[in-house]
C-alpha cells in the first residue's frame, strides 16, 4: 500500500476544500454572522494544520499506484472532507453534536439532502452557501475536480485512471478511460455553465441571487439541500417547473451532454438508458398524476407536483414542493421503487441507476433463455455492443452488495424503535442519496430523532451510495491491507 | 414444444390428486359434514373428467423432452393442481369466492400458509385435513412424489432429470442427479418417516390425532396452517418446543438426513450451509430473546416464544404463538430478514435459501478481491469444492428476478391503500412462502382483506416463490412459446 501517496493526495484534497471555504467565509462576513465567521476561521485553521502535517509527512512517496490505491484514496478523501467539512457548523455552535454535523456534511457531499435540522432559514447565510455548496462538489465528484484542474505532475502510471474509475458512478466508465483529464475537465465545463443557465432561469422568476445560486447548487448536484423550510413549496410555480426540467437534465448521463457537444446526436437520441430514464419518469409521472387526480384542485397544479416529486425522487434529489407522505399507498411505493432504481449512470445522481437495472433485465433475460438453450452461448448487448462479462459479473455482485448492505443498514437502525416504513425509507433514502423518506422522516420531518448510532449508520449508507459500495467495502478487505502486494 | 406429453403428464398428476382427496372424503363422511362431502363428490367428479379428457387427447405422444417442457410441465402441474384443488373448499360453500379458494389452497400447496380465513375452527374436519394436507404434499414437491412411485416407463431421454430440476428447491441440484428415481424414492421415504415421529411427539403431548396430523402436516411441509384459530399458542409448552424442533429439522437440506443414513456425519457437520443455518438461528434467537426480555414474564416464556417464532420464520413455517406484531421495531426486522433468507436448500422451506445467500457473499468477497488483483483468478469454493460458473450466474440472476418481483408486486398490491410495512410484509410473506406478515397481515390478522386483484397478484408471488422463479418467468418468455425448437 502506498501510503504516502495517498497521505499527499489527501493535504491537496484538504487543501481545495479550505479554497472553496472561503467564499462562504466572504458571505458571513459581509451579512456580519460572527459565530459563523469564527467556525470558518477555526475550521481554516484546523485544515492548514492537517494538510501541513500531511504534507511535510509524505514528501517522498513512491510511484506504485494500483487499483487498491485508488479505491482506499476515494474512500479516505471523501471521509476526510466531511471530518473537516462538518467543522463550521459545529465550531460555530449552530449544530452542538459533532454526529448531527458529520451527518449534515456527509449528507451534502454525498448529495444526500437529509438534514437534521428542523428548520434552516435561522442558520446563517455563510452556513447556508456552504451546506448547499457542498451538494455541488459532491455532485460531479471532487477528485475529478482536483485532477481536471491540477497540474499533471506524472503521479505515477495508472493514478488518474484508478482514481476516477473508483469515484466515477455507473457501471461501465469505459468509455471516459481515454484522455481522463481532458474529460474530466469538459464533464466539470458542462456542470458549471448548467449550472450557471439553472440560476439565470431561477433569477428570471424574481428568486434573491444567493436562494438561487445555493437552489442551483442542490438542484446540479441532485442534492436536495433548500434554503427554506418547506423545501421548494413557497416559490412559485415557474420556479418549481424550472427545477423539476433542470432535477431531471443533472440526472442525465454526462456523456450524453459531451455527444452533444460533438454534434452526435443521433448516438443521444438512441441511447437505450436514456430512453429507459425519460420511459420511466413519464410513466410514473402518469400513474402518479391518476393516483392523486383527487388531491388538488386542478388539472395543472396536480400534474406540477406528480411531475416534480417523480424528477425529485428519480434523480435523487430530494426537494420537495408537497408533502408526498400524505399520497396514498400506490404513489409512496411508485416513489420507493424510483428511489431504488436512481437517474442515469454518469450523472450527478444515485440510485441503483437506470443503466444497471437495464443490465439486469438483460441478464435475467439472457439466463431464461440460457435455461431453455443450454448449448447456445448468450450474449448481452448495450447500445448494440456486446458487453464485456467482467462489467456483467460486477452489476451482480453491485446487486448483491446493495441488498445486503440495505438489509444490515434496515436491521441496526429499527434498534430505534422506529417503524417499519420509516426504516426502510430512511435506509433507502440514505443509502440512495435522495434525502426525505416516508413517514417520521417525509419531506416535511427530519432525521434529528435517530440515535447516534443510526446516524453513523446512516453516515456510512450514505457514502458507501455515492461511492458505489466497492470503494467503501474494499476498506474493510483484509486483502487490501495486507502487507505483502499480490500480483 | 412437446404439448401431448405434457398433456398425459397433468392426467397422472390429477389422478395422484384425487387419489389424495379420499381421506378427506373419508373423514368428513365419518363427522357426517354434507357440505364437504358433496364438495368432494363435485370435485372428484370435475377430477376425472379433466384427466380423462387430457389422458384421450394426448394418447399419442412424442418423445422429446427438454428443459423447456420439464419448466412448462411443472408450472402447469401447479397451477392444475391449484385449480382443482381448491374446488373442495369452492364447491361446499365454505369459501364462497372462487379467487379466495385458490388463495388458500396455492397458499396450502406453496406451503406459505397465509389464510383469507378469519377463523378456521368452524370448518369441516374434511376441509380441514384436506387443507393441511396440501402443506405435506406440496413440501416435498407432488411430482417428486409421482415421479418416486411411477413405474418407470421410458418416458424419453430427460424427463425425470429436467422435471426434478425444474421443481427441486436450491441453487445446485447436481448431486442429485445421479439415480434421481430412487434419490426421490428415499427422501419421500424420511419424509414420511420424520412426520410419522413428528406426530407420535405430539400424541404424547395429549394432542387428539387429528389436530396432530394436520399439525405435523403444516411442520413438515414448512407450511404453517393451523386447526386453530390462533395458530399454535394455546397448545401446551410442550407441543410448541417440539414444534420448534421439528420446524427447524425440516428446514434442513434433506441430503444431510441422507448422508446420516449413508453414515457419513462427519460430512454432514462440516456442511457449511447447515452450519450457517443454525447459526443465523442461534444468533436471531439470541437478539431477539434480548430484545423481547421485558415482555414476558419469566425467561423461559420469552426463550419458548423467541425460538418458536425465529424457526417458524426462517423455516418459511408460518404458525405463531404469540402476536409478533407487537413485538418492538428490531425484532420484527430481525423477523423480516428471516423471511427474506429463509431455510436450507433441498428442504421444505421457502425463503432465498441459507445456500444461496452464502454464494452470494462469496461473490462479493471474489469481486472485490478481483477488483484488487485484477490479474488473479479468483475461484468460488463450495464445501472446499470450486463451484460452476454457471450455478454462481444462476444464483446472481436469481437474486435479480427476486429483487424485481418483489419491487413490482409491492407496487402493484399497494393499489389496495394499505400501508408500507403492511404492503412490503404481505408480498414478502407470500414470495418467501412464510405465511403472516406484519401489521394488517400480522399473525393476528388475515389476507381477506385485499382486493381480488391483490390476491391474484399475492397467487402468483406463492407460486414463483415455490418453485423459484424460473419455471413460471419461462411462461412469459416468447421463446418458451415460438414453435422453432432452438438447438
Amino acid at each position: 500500500m502506498n501510503v504516502k501517496m495517498i497521505g499527499r493526495f489527501l493535504a491537496q484534497i484538504i487543501a481545495v476544500e479550505g479554497v472553496f471555504l472561503l467564499p462562504a467565509l466572504a458571505i458571513s462576513l459581509g451579512y456580519g454572522e460572527w459565530d459563523a465567521v469564527t467556525g470558518f476561521l477555526y475550521t481554516l485553521a484546523i485544515m492548514a494544520a492537517v494538510a501541513g502535517v500531511l504534507f511535510l509527512l509524505c514528501r517522498k512517496a513512491g510511484r506504485l499506484f494500483g487499483a487498491r490505491e485508488g479505491f482506499v484514496c476515494v474512500s479516505f478523501s471523501w471521509i476526510t472532507l466531511s471530518l473537516l467539512g462538518c467543522l463550521p457548523f459545529w465550531l460555530s455552535g449552530r449544530i452542538p453534536g459533532f454526529v448531527d454535523a458529520l451527518f449534515e456534511i456527509v449528507s451534502g457531499f454525498t448529495t444526500t439532502g437529509a438534514s437534521i435540522l428542523p428548520e434552516v432559514e435561522s442558520l446563517p447565510k455563510g452556513l447556508l452557501y456552504w451546506r448547499s455548496f457542498s451538494h455541488w462538489l459532491g455532485g460531479m465528484g471532487v477528485l475529478v475536480f482536483l485532477l481536471a484542474v491540477a497540474p499533471s505532475s506524472g503521479k505515477g502510471s495508472g493514478f488518474t485512471m484508478h482514481l476516477l474509475r473508483a469515484e466515477s458512478p455507473g457501471p461501465d466508465v469505459g468509455k471516459l478511460v481515454p484522455k481522463m483529464r481532458q474529460t474530466a475537465m469538459i464533464l466539470y465545463i458542462i456542470y458549471v455553465v448548467m449550472t450557471v443557465i439553472n440560476i439565470i432561469f431561477l433569477l428570471c422568476g424574481k428568486m434573491p441571487l444567493l436562494e438561487a445560486v445555493c437552489t442551483a447548487f442542490g438542484t446540479a448536484g441532485t442534492g436536495g439541500f433548500a434554503v427554506k423550510n418547506d423545501s421548494i413549496a413557497s416559490y412559485s410555480p415557474y420556479i418549481q417547473n424550472v427545477t423539476t426540467v433542470f432535477m431531471l437534465l443533472f440526472g442525465v448521463n454526462f456523456s450524453c451532454y459531451y455527444l452533444i457537444l460533438l454534434r452526435q446526436i443521433r448516438g443521444v437520441f438512441k441511447d437505450e438508458e436514456l430512453r429507459l430514464y425519460f420511459g420511466i419518469a413519464i410513466a410514473a409521472i402518469g400513474l402518479i398524476f391518476w393516483n392523486i387526480r383527487d388531491i388538488y384542485s386542478s388539472a395543472g397544479e396536480t400534474l406540477r407536483h406528480a411531475s416534480f416529486q417523480v424528477a425529485s425522487i428519480m434523480t435523487t434529489t430530494g426537494f420537495a414542493t408537497t408533502d408526498f407522505d400524505l399520497w396514498p399507498s400506490f404513489s409512496k411505493t411508485v416513489l420507493l421503487t424510483l428511489m431504488v432504481i436512481g437517474a442515469c449512470a454518469g450523472s450527478t445522481g444515485g440510485g441503483i441507476k437506470v443503466a444497471r437495472v437495464l443490465l439486469l433485465f438483460k441478464i435475467l433475460r439472457r439466463n431464461i433463455r440460457q435455461i431453455l438453450n443450454p448449448q447456445k452461448v448468450q450474449i448481452v448487448r448495450n447500445n448494440g455492443r456486446p458487453m464485456d462479462e467482467k462489467v456483467l459479473s460486477n452489476t451482480n455482485a453491485y446487486l448483491a452488495a446493495y441488498v445486503i448492505i440495505v438489509i444490515l443498514s434496515f436491521l441496526l437502525i429499527s434498534l430505534d424503535g422506529f417503524s417499519t416504513g420509516t426504516n426502510l425509507s430512511a435506509v433507502l433514502a440514505c443509502f440512495n442519496n435522495i434525502g426525505p423518506g416516508l413517514e417520521a422522516v417525509g419531506p416535511t420531518c427530519n432525521f434529528g430523532a435517530y440515535s447516534a448510532f443510526s446516524k453513523m449508520i446512516l453516515i456510512v449508507d450514505m457514502l458507501a451510495g455515492r461511492l458505489e459500495i466497492f470503494p467503501m467495502l474494499i476498506l474493510l478487505s483484509r486483502s487490501t491491507w495486507s502487507p505483502h502486494r499480490q500480483k
